[in-house]
């Protein structure tokens, strides 16, 4: 039983969210549909990409990601489909699907992107301002009852993929930055665990204080400690025990990461 | 497979919407449950209202709508079921389905209520405070499994429906009103394509300031301009490119909006 | 069909609760899955606890429900699954179960709890920071798939319970306290009907205000009144009709609440 995924910006107050779901299910009524998020930040491109990285490789083949985070809906931007291995990429080409690639690239499954150009598959009115449910939810549904690929559109290679920070080498150590905030104020950064060679014996600095050594897990500190720590998808985290580091050290998305090794 | 759809005021912090599925799916086990939304603001009937109508045309023929937004719970209210063509819903007598009757009756299909008088559909205790659980999902399931509508309640033909302003013709145009504000802060207004004979050759005045012309879409302009478009739904929104309209020009619903007609 | 619920603090925003479905899913695809909330707020137990208390009893024999409020995840906290009759649960040895314990209690059904010992259920990795991901989602569809309780780990009769509040009886009534606010902001107690004999003879006081008599349902007094009344689950709650006790009264969770009986 095929499941789609959903991943928006609609906000949960709205008719959006609910009337992708009726698009599909009145094309693919025996499909299952999981709400990824609809709480993306209005145009954040980048958090929505994150997202379905990091959810993605817990879901099962033939899975079909629908990402509609889309400001530039009903302009020159192109519509996708793509597969990644044994899942599927539905939404418009704004790099919501950079992070589902270079997993895909880093495992070497195959990869394939169609350019959305075949409106028999589409609803038959189309606005210029939700493309979610006008072509992106219908092809999702035709891909889940077997319409192939191929058939949505001709063949790409040229999609667009966001510029993520990478962490760079300083003396010392690393310099990185934030890249998510999640609902208990953690902070995400882009540097990850094969820049530590001896996890423990690091300093760990941002925004003017610093935390000495990585612990394990939350619990190892007393409530309200700042500690560092690798996070659930193995990227390196600062967290306030029991509270939240994005309050307490005033930190935004993009702000500076830097790690110095101690020998 | 029957889908089932709630749209209530419950928030999505406690138990109420989990507590419709549970007794859902204890009566109907086969059925899809969808949330249109959860989040409407307390007691906001107006805006319930029209996310029922701005949803239900993309759901399948046989679709079950549970609306619970209820301030007169357990007073002389009534609960209702109806039928809009293929569409049924369920819920208080309080002007919930507005729009979807005023589009039934647009469209000209068969349209049926009755009033909820017959407790051996009900759950067996009843309380005065929480209808949705004690008496919409069980009478929604019901409908789900075959139940007929007829056997759910006498007939009625006097169902309360909300007044909703509609825009008034001037001198120069029109004169309507924002009538809903959606996540993005986009503000929608009463006012239809039909109230436009040449859509670019107008002036759209709103809290003091005024947008000259119409565009298609967000994408046609810099992030951060004010414009005014039609939205998803036909109707004409005003929007800031990437921003919030409702947050920078401080707007409500109710507030004023004139259309200039330039000939 | 079996249904898996989920009660987390995880919000709607991030990856944490779709990626526990797509878990679920990956080993037992045809459970149907319902989020109860993921609003919980970050690491209230006790609010956790009580949504599922107030749910379980609307759901049909067979369902699992899966609690992650987990600040203690990867300390020596246990994790554990329990049966309450035909009901089971999965989540961290925190509490959580507490409201389900107490009720099974009181309707003598069989009770039993495993400590979760036996890796081969759980993912083939598990981080220290989410087991909700790692082990609590893959043993609950376990579970579902037909794994007996006693397969997943040994016996024990020490699962850890919080200490709720109880009312206790004064010279004149009792004295309790609030320990739920709702998404409208009605204050919910520990005070249940058991405590008056006569309900509309009695005075409720709380925060320097009193309320005389109960009301049988909001509709009964004007917007803007504060009243008392018994809501959906049977417990004494504070509200404001159509607006916020939480915010009039400025109250909080552990507020005190007092009953005066009149005779």
């Amino acid at each position: 039983m095929t499941v789609i995924t959903l991943t928006t910006d609609f906000g949960s107050g709205d008719h959006e969210a609910g009337v992708l779901k009726g698009v599909i299910w009145s094309i693919a009524p025996q499909v299952k549909i999981v709400d990824l998020s609809h709480d993306i930040p209005p145009q954040d491109i980048l958090a929505a990409a994150l997202l379905l990285g990091r959810s993605a490789p817990y879901f099962a083949d033939g899975t079909i990601h629908i990402g509609v985070v889309d400001p530039g809906v009903g302009t020159s931007r192109r519509g996708i489909a793509a597969r990644f291995g044994s899942q599927y990429f539905v939404g418009p080409d704004n790099g919501l699907v950079t992070l589902l690639l270079e997993k895909a690239e880093g495992n070497k499954v195959p990869i394939e992107f169609v350019h959305l150009d075949q409106p028999q598959y589409w609803l038959p009115e189309v606005t210029s301002v939700f493309h979610g449910r006008d072509v992106f939810a219908p092809v999702a549904a035709q891909l889940a009852v077997g319409v192939p690929l191929s058939a949505l559109g001709k063949p790409i290679s040229d999609s667009i993929r966001l510029e993520i920070p990478k962490p760079s080498r300083t003396p010392q150590g690393w310099f990185g930055q934030v890249i998510h905030i999640d609902y208990f104020g953690n902070l995400t950064t882009n540097l990850q665990a094969i820049h530590f060679n001896q996890p423990k014996e690091v300093i760990v600095r941002i925004k003017g204080v610093q935390v000495a050594g990585l612990v394990s897990t939350f619990g190892e500190r007393p409530p309200g400690t700042l500690v560092a720590l690798f996070d659930s998808s193995g990227s390196l985290a600062l967290s306030i025990v029991n509270g939240s580091a994005a309050h307490q050290l005033q930190a935004s998305v993009g702000d500076d990461v830097e790690i110095l090794t101690l020998e």
